[in-house]
């Protein structure tokens, strides 16, 4: 749906401030509770938390991240799916979310309903509640941004930290061609997979793939190190070549650093018996500078999503 | 600062993206701590909460709270504080926040140092780490969304409800010409004010005065009453008249309502001994619907800040 419209009366502008926020709360329904404990006061109030907490902030920019060719209701979902990986990448589960708008004036009433739908069916799902937000307005904008608040779901915190000589290298799903195939709005965040992870204290450092492997993998290897992967073994998307599904980007899944010395069939049968439908792949290991690898290739000459181009 | 420069050297593209990142922790400094508790992991990591939270979001937007004739380092600053503000509004202290910036790539890089450097100056003045964000390019667009988190200062919080009639209508400091007199910019939260408040029982609702009180009232006001103001008591800051004082916005005040049968000048003498160098005054009173009330006027016909106009 083209986001804009030139007859007025379709527009936000028509409503005004006040009809603008009463049909968002229409639209979030039960997936914004009432204030204080949601939208309607100077802070949403929200109770203790029960341990460490978890914060991520990720937009959807009309122009970058979609366009008029994107039902709005899956740019809604796709916008709380992404803060939903970063937190599924730490092994976290979420507890609120707060939304800011931009938005220029001639923005279609319809495509702010639909998109305010499919954010609210998807925080629904994930049982996260929209408690606050935003409304600005600016020319020739369209712009969401929104704030993941969570906490640990278990006793530990994955972090990108962590990963050690000689670990294995794990990926969850395929990868490449998240752009072509729509799998960038129809992914499922990792969060099950992600806290199951966390619990296994053989899996030191996890991160989220967003950027294509090839750029993300950079911050999981341990210094004086190296990435050795055998190209064989990475689970790619149907019609995904190699570099397709190192650098394409958007996959969302897990890339995982496993103990060297860690019983790895143990690991895969208790992953199949967990998720028999999510592939958990060895894809190779970190080896020391220096340190020939046969088979092994390296990602030097791969380059993932850059942000700022 | 015009933020945007046509020499493509100065410009934050020049740069890409990993250089623009370690400049930000750079300006940010010790206002931004270490990953995990910091920028660089997919969330970032906060120790878990006391007691109930507080989270809103504001952002600053070029064209919209901003324009060229500003100083970077005072957008910057603002934006902190007038998250601040509605956290004060509720009794609460800050605990962390998150910053969404969205840019064109010709955004001037000492624009963006300025801007920081700024932030980042209020953030440590107000014991706010910074421990998360993100970067987003869109032509044509200078705009960031921050996200504060925070908690209850004390056993209370103070909501926009609660208000009864023939509750007393207080106000701190002085409305009006804010943005004719730079106070916009140079104003500081009532974060102290706000927690003291919330610790006195005879204080039933509060909110801060960012649009205008003109508007704001209406939502601190209980269900068929309305608030009769006496002209004469508004505290007005130089040079404003009334409808300056209701309608020009942006006093990052705050007003609440105090109990009827309260200890007016029992409340009244405690705060100058709390705060000697800020007004706080009483300037009405929520009468009932048909309650006739000498000398008060009503706020119909005076109207404050409208967003989406």
């Amino acid at each position: 749906m083209q986001p804009f419209t030139a007859q007025s009366a379709a527009s936000v502008a028509a409503w005004g401030e006040e009809r603008l926020i009463r049909s968002i709360r229409r639209w979030l329904g039960n997936a914004s509770p009432r204030a204080p404990f949601g939208i309607g006061d100077d802070c949403a109030v929200l109770p203790a938390s029960r341990g460490r907490q978890l914060i991520t902030v990720d937009p959807v920019v009309f122009g970058r991240h979609f366009d008029a060719g994107v039902t709005p209701r899956a740019v809604g979902a796709k916008l709380l799916k992404r803060n939903l990986s970063d937190l599924a990448a730490m092994g976290g589960r979420p507890t609120a979310a707060v939304l800011a708008l931009t938005l220029d004036g001639r923005v279609r009433q319809a495509w702010l309903e639909a998109f305010y739908r499919g954010l609210a069916t998807c925080a629904r799902r994930y049982g996260v509640p929209i408690v606050g937000g935003d409304i600005t307005q600016a020319d020739g904008v369209l712009a969401a941004s929104l704030t993941l608040l969570g906490e640990a779901a278990g006793p530990r915190v994955l972090t990108r930290t962590g990963a050690r000589a000689g670990d294995w290298i794990f990926v969850t799903g395929r990868l490449g061609r998240s752009l072509a195939t729509g799998h960038h709005f129809r992914f499922t965040p990792r969060l099950a997979e992600g806290t199951w992870l966390a619990r296994r204290a053989e899996v030191r450092a996890m991160m989220d793939v967003s950027d294509g492997l090839a750029k993300d993998l950079h911050a999981l290897t341990p210094a004086r190190c190296w990435p050795a992967l055998d190209p064989d073994a990475l689970p790619r998307r149907s019609g995904a070549d190699l570099r397709a599904a190192l650098t394409d980007g958007e996959d969302y899944e897990l890339v995982l650093a496993v103990a060297r010395g860690a019983d790895r069939a143990g690991l895969e049968t208790a992953w199949r018996r967990a998720f028999p439908r999510t592939l958990l792949t060895c894809i190779g290991r970190f080896a020391r500078n220096g340190e020939a690898i046969p088979g092994a290739f390296r990602l030097a000459g791969y380059h993932g999503y850059e942000h700022l181009r």
